[in-house]
């Protein structure tokens, strides 16, 4: 059984379009304008396929296609919105892979025990409203629906009133349901499938992730008439907690990454010492202990950087996720099916938070990563080749109809 | 002669309404509704102070209260515009000790041979649109009209569409004018005044100012999944930068004073390395030599820094103003106003630009500091107490009799 390389191409090709920017990348940022289009095309597209869709209470987006049986659906499923100046890969694919499926389904005319359902999920990525994965997060009871709604765009704009501005407010209950399987095919965003010259990851779970903030109070003043002896500079104090968090990762060595991904500075002008600075500390490591091990070289770290320029701070770890190992009856599936694809694949772990990851948490749940174009990803440069993307869509395809069953 | 100090300090209190913030300070940036509300107030003024107002070509506003003869006047002037959440004292001081002056020789009936203008100037700080002091840049001929016209802000807005939006794009052209002094009372912006106990500094000149403008081209991927081997992170490379700065002020010693305070970070998420930054350097020292000491350590520092993060740099040195000393004649009138006011003063320099800087490469200038409480400005606890505001209003007013001369 295969998929249809042409038309999965098209499809990304025009869903691509949404959001396009002039360098060829994506910016569709969730429950804006684009994402809206993104999702009207999607909804477009599900119900052409004759999938029954749904809306839930966060937005998120189901089409279900029947199986024979009254059984939990095999659900497929990423997201489709993205990172300002992100790339065209990064959940989309696994939306469209999805959605490819089930077309390829209905072209062999296979029937299936359990229904297969495409899932499109709302606000994955948390550059807009954080925390990230938050709709898959209340799905799975992790995150109260009312703290999502409640959470605020940098304007001060709430998530519920944003969904419901464009028309993705459902009425379905965003709760744990019942499924055979959760599915996500994903670009890998990681260098080593590309490095190793394979076309498919078999993905065994995600790594832990703990996210801090630091907000850091210096005193704001004149650039000019100040003496260096009476500064209290917020950003000189930043910048060596960037440094260190860089430091951390250096240190313990492993596969720990450590990043500092967003910085504002309060008043931001040339000429005044900035009075504040808030960043956000991200850490990751296939294991918990290891993060258990960076956080007090981090608390250290912003201690020692904060006494030194005379600053007060706050340091918040608000965020943390364990290692999430995936169903091994799942894992063993995409391995099944990568390898009757004829996919060169190895076993991999994810480095990023995907909706995989609250899905694995009420129920069996695996993924499917295919390479990315010298490891990168969440930039415009993103890319993965036609043919990595055919051998992970037939193995997701495979993979499903494996744990759906025939009829 | 006298100034009506309770008149003065309902002056400061009405104007500093404009814009206040919660806490006690200013948000009046330049061509802002703020800003309009402010320069219709301060027009209003000085109308019913009975100056002849006119706008020019850069919304510079001038009051001119006539002489007995037809010679050049004397001119007092600061700004009335604000950093975000700076203070109710910067600039607004020095135009309203200026009106006050002009009040108080009406108070006493006092013609002058000169004639005595008040001036506020657009834009001084620079916050909204840069360069700083563009209007008295453009009057001293340093900048052209049209570079200033076309100076764009953060969301892309033109200051010539923002001067005619608020209603002062003026029809006088804004070029040379002959003038027997130009006068500016401002706040020292720095601890020393204070730390000596005196309340007037009379200053010598303005100190020599570097800006700078780095951008760091690094790339941009996902902090998860991308291995710290790979990385090629902006933000790590700028902070270093924000440290070698800070070094080179320790390094070279004495006067000069060094700063990053504009710093940003692009895509500015918590899960995506850093693909771009920029940031501002602003080095001052009363010496130029000491800049062109510094310039090449900062050179250095920066190259070192993205070197060793394998990122690509633009490194701009945009703006250099060298040591600007005020006329002889107008510092020595300020000194005997000083003395005359029976305020306790000493000479001083400046360390902040301001107008009088351009307006000294045109005519004869000069500058009376009051002092800033703990040394702060640019902040909202931003403070004069009302005995030095006193001392520095009447050396203001005694100055410009002196230069203006009794009819």
């Amino acid at each position: 059984m295969r998929i249809d390389r042409a038309r999965l191409e098209q499809s990304i090709h025009e869903l691509g379009k949404i959001g396009e920017t002039p360098r060829g990348g994506l910016t569709r940022v969730a429950l804006t304008d684009e994402d809206k289009r993104g999702r009207d095309l999607m909804v477009r597209w599900m119900r052409e396929a004759g999938l029954r869709v749904t809306v839930d209470q966060m937005g998120n987006i189901f089409g279900e296609r029947p199986g024979a049986e009254r059984l939990p659906p095999v659900m497929m499923g990423s997201h489709i919105d993205s990172v300002p100046t992100g790339g065209k890969y990064d959940g989309q694919l696994g939306v469209l892979c999805g959605l490819e499926t089930i077309r390829a389904l209905d072209d062999h005319k296979v029937r299936t025990r359990h229904p297969v359902t495409l899932a499109i999920f709302t606000n994955e990525e948390g550059a807009r409203f954080q925390p990230a994965m938050i709709a898959s997060g209340v799905m799975a009871g992790k995150i109260a629906l009312e703290d999502a709604y409640n959470a605020r765009d940098k304007d001060g704009l709430r998530l519920v009133d944003e969904l419901e501005r464009i028309g993705y407010l459902g009425a379905e209950p965003c709760v744990a349901r019942p499924f055979r399987a959760y599915l996500e095919l994903h670009i890998e965003q990681g260098p080593f499938l590309e490095e190793e010259g394979l076309t498919v990851g078999v993905v065994d779970g995600i790594v832990a992730i703990a996210w801090s903030r630091l907000t850091i109070h210096g005193v704001q003043d004149h650039a000019g008439p100040t003496p260096m002896r009476i500064r209290h500079d917020a950003l000189v104090a930043a910048a060596e907690v960037v440094a260190g968090v860089r430091r951390i990762a250096r240190e313990i060595g492993g596969d720990l990454v450590t990043t500092v991904g967003n910085l504002t500075v309060h008043p931001n002008i040339p000429n005044a010492i900035p009075g504040k600075v808030t960043l956000s500390i991200d850490m990751r490591d296939p294991r918990g202990e290891t993060l258990d091990r960076a956080r007090p070289l981090l608390d250290r770290a912003v201690r020692e950087a904060c006494e030194r320029e005379g600053v007060r701070y706050e340091l918040d770890h608000y965020w943390r996720v364990p290692y999430t190992p995936f169903a091994a009856d799942v894992v063993a599936a995409v391995e099944r099916a990568a390898k009757a694809s004829g996919a060169r694949y190895r076993h991999i772990l994810s480095g990023a938070g995907h909706d995989a990851q609250y899905m694995a948490a009420i129920g069996p749940a695996g993924m499917i990563f295919v390479p990315s174009r010298d490891g990168r990803s969440h930039c415009e440069e993103e890319f993965t080749p036609m043919d990595d993307i055919e051998h992970g869509a037939t193995t997701l395809l495979l993979t499903a109809v494996d744990l759906a069953g025939r009829a």
